[in-house]
């Protein structure tokens, strides 16, 4: 890898096999056209929970593939493992980060389960596609993302706040970033909210909880959708005794394209 | 109930008390435009591989309510009991039914989790708003489904065929048809199959596995959605120890109006 256009042009197996070699970088802009997902991998005695969590809050937790027990592969992709084709990953126990790294083989223990979770980047491509301006991109930053006031149906012992993305889109575009994000319901689908932060209790948007601030231009409207970091924030909240994610930004690129969750 | 006709103006509520007094009739045309749901109620330690079932099955099984153990309410309806408020229920054992009956809480065990499954109810009311004929409620009947050769994605424990219902559409309108379904993936979706019966396995239309045989009319084509019953079939394939559903076209009348479903 030498410089940071050419990811986009790669497969999503290409792009696989260099992480599962050790290469350890955020996922944005690479295997264009190809859906990424969130992973959260639980022991399965976690797993109906984790299941039924998400089929309470399909907006920030839409579920795209859950593995067997202690079988590392998945639907999305052919010839996968998801304990080490993803670049980067964080170990949790009891609710707390104890560690990160780039291949969790050692951690996938014969019970986990892997649910691979539905992603805003998916309907990043498709807003592009009709020229909406994506102000995170255009900056070099990860997306803002803000912990906020309401709380999700929790589930068993599953339980914690929405968190929530955030786009400033130009106010005579935000017909439109409704209309196609409301046609993806599998990742995430229209907005949650528009326009006030306050209504969510986000006091700042200049101080995301995840990801970085974003700066908007004249005319920019904050425009906000379910995130899927809400289901490890529960994770979090809920403290199981073990659980393996992706880190931040870091994503499994999987062999479905992006235009394959588009209802219309 | 003195005709046929006013149950169409009850409000779900309405309709719900007439069942849980003792009321037993099939559901359709019951409180238009309010969403109906299959029931599917299994003991707790089945209700994993159901809820992954669905998860893996989505077009068959649509999700829109799973409850907590032993709890008959749901969140589709403030004050139902769903093991009360359907007019007719089934009660299997080891994959066999062993009796029916109009209320089933003695049955309803501790550890009972109900499922509520989308019902394709739900996308004829938005086929006849453009005026796209139902043969099958102009005949009086009960709309017909297969059985076919297509083995769904099989979920621990639970396995089973795809079960698909059959309208038949005027060739000018299915276009219109797939898009008015594509847009309500919550309630079975688009068409699985529009033309070829022997391409699902079906040798004969005139002699569906449930519901009744319909008539066609000239220059129409059959037209085949994943059905609500294919859950209902896995039981019947996988033999769980106790299960509770609904009796076919008996369905529980919820408070969500049809159009909920419609992503666009």
């Amino acid at each position: 890898m030498t410089t940071f256009d050419e990811p986009a042009t790669l497969s999503p197996a290409e792009a696989r096999a260099l992480f599962r070699a050790g290469t350890d970088l955020p996922t944005t802009g690479w295997a264009n056209g190809f859906t990424q997902t969130n992973l959260i991998a639980v022991p399965d005695f976690w797993a109906y929970d984790v299941l039924l969590f998400c089929q309470r809050n399909p907006a920030p937790c839409p579920v795209l593939d859950v593995s067997d027990p202690g079988d590392p592969s998945t639907r999305l992709a052919e010839g996968a493992d998801l304990s080490t084709d993803l670049p980067r990953y964080r170990i949790w126990e009891n609710g707390q980060l104890t560690s990160e790294a780039s291949d969790v083989s050692r951690w996938w223990r014969d019970d986990m389960v892997a649910f691979s979770i539905g992603c805003s980047f998916t309907f990043e491509s498709a807003l592009a596609a009709e020229a909406i301006p994506l102000r995170h991109l255009d900056q070099g930053r990860n997306v803002s993302m803000y912990v906020t006031n309401q709380e999700c149906e929790p589930a068993g012992r599953l339980h914690g706040p929405l968190v929530v993305s955030m786009r400033y889109i130009p106010a005579d575009r935000i017909d439109d970033a409704v209309r196609i994000t409301r046609a993806m319901p599998a990742v995430h689908g229209a907005p949650v909210h528009i326009g006030a932060p306050s209504a969510l209790g986000i006091a700042d948007l200049a101080k995301p909880d995840f990801g970085d601030p974003v700066d908007p231009l004249p005319g920019d409207v904050p425009v906000f959708w379910a995130c899927g970091v809400t289901p490890q924030a529960a994770l979090m909240a809920s403290r199981p005794p073990f659980a393996i994610t992706h880190a931040p930004g870091h994503m499994f690129i999987t062999d479905r394209l992006d235009s394959e969750f588009r209802v219309i």
